[in-house]
């Protein structure tokens, strides 16, 4: 039996984790978190009787204890609430399906304790990989991937050696704009930005598609998770998004993994901590699927993706900068108060004027989020 | 070191196992043979020092024996030189690069010599499979496969549980008939149907490869080589052979290899068993490539490929009817006393006409192909 804590239970994540779970008898869900929505919080909990559950909200969490007083479950609030879930004592794995830079604390308490992590939270390793890759090492727990594109080239990884990688190819689908060019791209609208061709997320998930910053910040995540250099990782466009990534090999062979776009696989991949087991999701079927076309990105209109290779590389505390000007620009787009372009510039200004911190420690990373934030709250 | 035998060392694989060893400091050749070939198993003696080398023809044996005199290999002829080469006590590993089920002997010699098999020889498992892997189970020895389909399958399973496989999808150009119907097929040319769109290679093979025949044998090679049933097995049509081959497992994903067409990779990786090194070959350019496309192949036109399912499906002795009838089918349409759509009609003919032997050994299969191709020459 695998016993499972779920940071971020009520989201796209969450809900598709506990959907894995409820199908396998060998896994059960022993704690879950919300930030605030303790409705769905309470049909979790009476459906998957967990043992503990934490609220990111005190009030809310106060609230859900009076509801939930007639069973079992322990209802703990804040952010001690969450790092108690991160290290309650029946988890075996840890998944982190909480979205922001909140979610690095409670990751590092989950390693610290000896839980697995299956990895949902971008920010993590965005920000803190340097800190967290090292700790997960000491601490000899995995870190598995949970992200489609880095569960493929995990996948792909499987019983191979890293040392044979010759480079990592994410593939992206381009977002709704891709073959724009950046005149047609000056009075996109919020609307626009929000269609994406093949599947429907979160609205600045959505954006970040759009503006390849999402695509930006997987090859972050890439780096530390596999050990690879930026430099040996490419984007390659794959307007299908049936090949959700691959792995070129130092003999010349790729080995790719294609599926229909149902993220409990990567889920499901995730929990079993690198194992297949049975899943009941839709077949790719080649012959309706006629062809799979490549292009390369373009980087010249879609610069989220360039800046984050360039944060990227200078390291340090410049990683941290990228991903919070692009929160608060997206923000600020979503609320019509910039346009879409005026999210690169943005992010472009914002790392400009930054002088890097070498190997930044959490309250570094999490204070200069907030400076990032007022510096240019206070500017545009 | 490796020390490595080569049963066919002057066929293109033969050559392309030599070009391999010779830019790797960790392999050697200690045998390598031909038919009758003798200049340039000669010249390979001079370059690669074997300690032996095997001719099949015994008079040219006498040949090679004077002209390579003043050096240290020994010259053997015969199968009992083929046998002897299969079986020498200085190899590691057997490459069965011979064509035809000449190969077969020397085959199951080498694996009751425990030698490892870096399997070219279709022959072998198409005919025998069922001799052939319950021999290597019990002689502990691998059979690791050369060909590009075979090594995909192979490479996608890497670090996979075979409990897990949902499918084989073993990749086909299509040849270069694809997409025409019957009628159009009535009249073409040996000329036509040696102009294969993708690779040269030998006269049979791409007869083969225009007729399915050859990728209905790959199907039941891959059967006996990852214990698939054919029902489980699809051919998928690839114009461009980009995807090698692929395996779909039972969450759904689909684990592919992907490359140039480069034999040297597939070679390196059996020579190796399983393990990367460096090939300095072309890579893949997904801007370039452009796209992937996706058919089914056209059972109805192209009847190598249902009849060689049929037959493996049928099995025991059947699989070498239907084989040996292609093969004398083949070379009376090479001769120009057939024509293309015969060569069907003489396989099924052939075929409909047997009763099946259960579980032959090698002798009757032997004599089974001898019989059929007597009963061919004599009806058409």
């Amino acid at each position: 039996m695998k016993k499972i804590a779920i940071l971020g239970s009520t989201g796209s994540i969450g809900t598709q984790t506990l959907d894995v779970i409820s199908k396998k008898e060998d896994l059960e869900v022993v704690g879950i978190s919300a930030g605030s929505n303790i409705e769905m919080l309470e049909a979790q909990i009476r459906r998957f009787h967990p043992l503990l559950a934490a609220v990111g909200d005190e009030k809310k969490a106060q609230e859900l204890k009076i509801k939930v007083a007639d069973t079992n479950c322990r209802v703990v609030g804040g952010m001690d609430g969450l790092l108690e879930l991160a290290q309650m004592e029946e988890s075996d794995i840890l998944v982190t399906a909480i979205v922001g830079m909140i979610g690095i604390r409670p990751t590092i308490a989950g390693i610290e304790a000896g839980k697995d992590i299956a990895l949902a939270n971008k920010e993590t390793l965005v920000t803190a990989g340097h800190l967290i890759i090292p700790l997960a090492k000491k601490c000899k727990v995995r870190i598995l991937p949970v992200d489609s594109e880095h569960s493929a080239i995990f996948q792909a990884l499987n019983g191979e050696e890293s040392r044979r990688i010759h480079k990592l190819l994410v593939t992206a689908s381009g977002g709704p704009f891709r073959g724009k060019k950046r005149e047609e791209l000056e009075n996109v609208q919020v609307e626009d930005a929000l269609k994406h061709p093949n599947w429907s997320m979160g609205q600045k998930i959505t954006i970040d598609s759009a503006t390849l910053v999402n695509k930006g910040l997987e090859v972050m995540e890439a780096k530390w998770l596999f050990g690879v250099p930026v430099e040996q990782i490419q984007v390659v466009v794959q307007p299908q998004s049936v090949i959700h990534s691959m792995v070129e090999f130092e003999d010349g062979a790729v080995m790719a993994q294609l599926g229909t776009a149902d993220m409990r696989l990567p889920i499901q991949y995730a929990l079993y901590g690198g194992e297949r087991r049975f899943l009941d999701g839709e077949r790719l079927d080649f012959a309706a699927l006629k062809s799979i076309t490549f292009e390369e990105p373009d980087m010249k209109t879609f610069r989220g993706l360039p800046l984050a290779i360039k944060a990227s590389k200078i390291g340090g505390s410049m990683p941290t900068v990228f991903n919070a000007a692009n929160e608060k620009a997206v923000g600020m787009f979503l609320k019509k108060q910039i346009r879409f372009l005026d999210i690169y510039s943005i992010i472009e200004e914002t790392m400009q004027t930054h002088t890097v911190i070498e190997r930044p420690d959490v309250e570094t990373i999490t204070e200069l989020e907030q400076d990032v934030y007022r510096q240019i709250g206070g500017r545009w």
